[in-house]
């Protein structure tokens, strides 16, 4: 019976993990953050004290949390080691981030593309295509595409067959995480074009083609970054000479 | 008195776990083989069974050990987490593993020696420059030069200032070390010269001589492998029909 009790009394700190995840990154709460206490977060998710405790014990182990007595608990990272081997969620700076992971992106994607395009087997093609196609469906519904479109891009990566390759998938899935947050998930025409570009010279075995519409794929979306960048500096630069002129 | 005890035994724990992985790693030990048991290991490094199950524990932590009840206790990784955060030492069949790595760092290291000829400070490219020295010296004398060709190939990702290749740099150094192992650590006159021209381009602040550099490096120890393989193969056919005229 006791046992039994240990059992569900584990489960249920697992769940509050997850949701205390889930609420870090809803949140969008950065690398260094203080999370709420853990009288605040016991009331929030209805469990008690020691399930939080439970809970907060599990993410310092994953990396996500830090404990500093005396000062409260800090967020260290957002991803888990398992999705985010080189803790690249850790580094400041998220725009510089991106545009760092984009450099890092087209040294290795149109080469990546290229290597499925010679080595994609029958069944990676057609479950390619259907990853297009369900990436295409949810942005015309409007809905959030960004799990399918990771899941996308990690297919392309397998096809390489490449192992190194393979352990380098979190890197990308890392980037276009940090692309979809900065650029708050919209997605353009031509983010869907290029990614059919890419499939479809991918299924016609063609390397080169696959290459040079990943290449396209990529600049696009790092042109969106940087314009998406100006014109944030330029409404923060409105905003204080608005509050020069109210003096 | 009892505290210092406690710390004098977490210390010798930490010792004999250093001298464990040590073990693993000059007896070329690989995943998935199994280490002596509790009582060899406590003769061989003359301590008590306590301190080896510590040790033990210590690298199971780590993800070096795996310990499967009633079997024994068996390697699973041949570097720590943080000297292999992608797991590639996991791979099997190294020689494959080592030409993935080179499609790989073909892709990634001529760029970043083009971003260290334009980035890298003044004291960065005194610290190349002495790098490169340090490699060729231990190398006319005979010496073990894999830890500086290491910090050869890290410094120069460093001037790249990039921190997405930074987090990179552990895939780099894996690849030099299974590269190192493979051709039992003999450098090649050609690699001596080709690091020279990668630091020369770097100083002379040339990123295409720096890129190009890069790759003539990379390719004569590419060259190196295929045709280390190719004698191994050959060497292996040899045996395989002395045995067959000897019947």
């Amino acid at each position: 019976m006791y046992q039994f009790e240990k059992f569900d009394k584990r489960l249920l700190g697992e769940q509050i993990e997850d949701e205390l995840l889930n609420f870090i990154r809803q949140e969008q709460l950065e690398v260094g953050q203080k999370i709420p206490n853990e009288f605040e977060l016991a009331e929030k998710f209805g469990v008690g004290r020691s399930t939080i405790r439970e809970a907060v014990k599990g993410l310092v182990t994953k990396g996500i949390l830090e404990v500093k007595r005396g000062s409260g608990t800090f967020v260290a990272a957002t991803q888990s080691v398992e999705d985010d081997p080189l803790r690249l969620s850790k580094l400041k700076d998220k725009y510089k981030l991106a545009l760092e992971l984009f450099d890092v992106r087209l040294l290795l994607e149109p080469e990546i593309a290229s290597l499925a395009a010679e080595y994609a087997t029958q069944e990676e093609l057609e479950q390619l295509k259907r990853l297009c196609d369900e990436t295409e469906q949810l942005y015309l519904e409007g809905k959030n595409h960004i799990p399918k479109d990771i899941e996308f891009h990690t297919c392309i990566a397998r096809c390489s067959k490449n192992r190194v390759v393979e352990t380098l998938i979190p890197v990308i899935n890392t980037a276009v995480m940090t692309f979809a947050n900065l650029t708050h998930r919209t997605l353009m025409q031509e983010t869907i074009e290029t990614h059919r570009a890419v499939v479809n010279a991918i299924l016609d075995h063609d390397p080169v083609g696959a290459k040079c519409a990943m290449v396209m794929h990529l600049t696009y979306n790092r042109q969106a970054l940087i314009r998406r960048d100006k014109e944030h500096k330029k409404a923060e630069m409105k905003n204080k000479s608005d509050d020069l002129s109210c003096r």
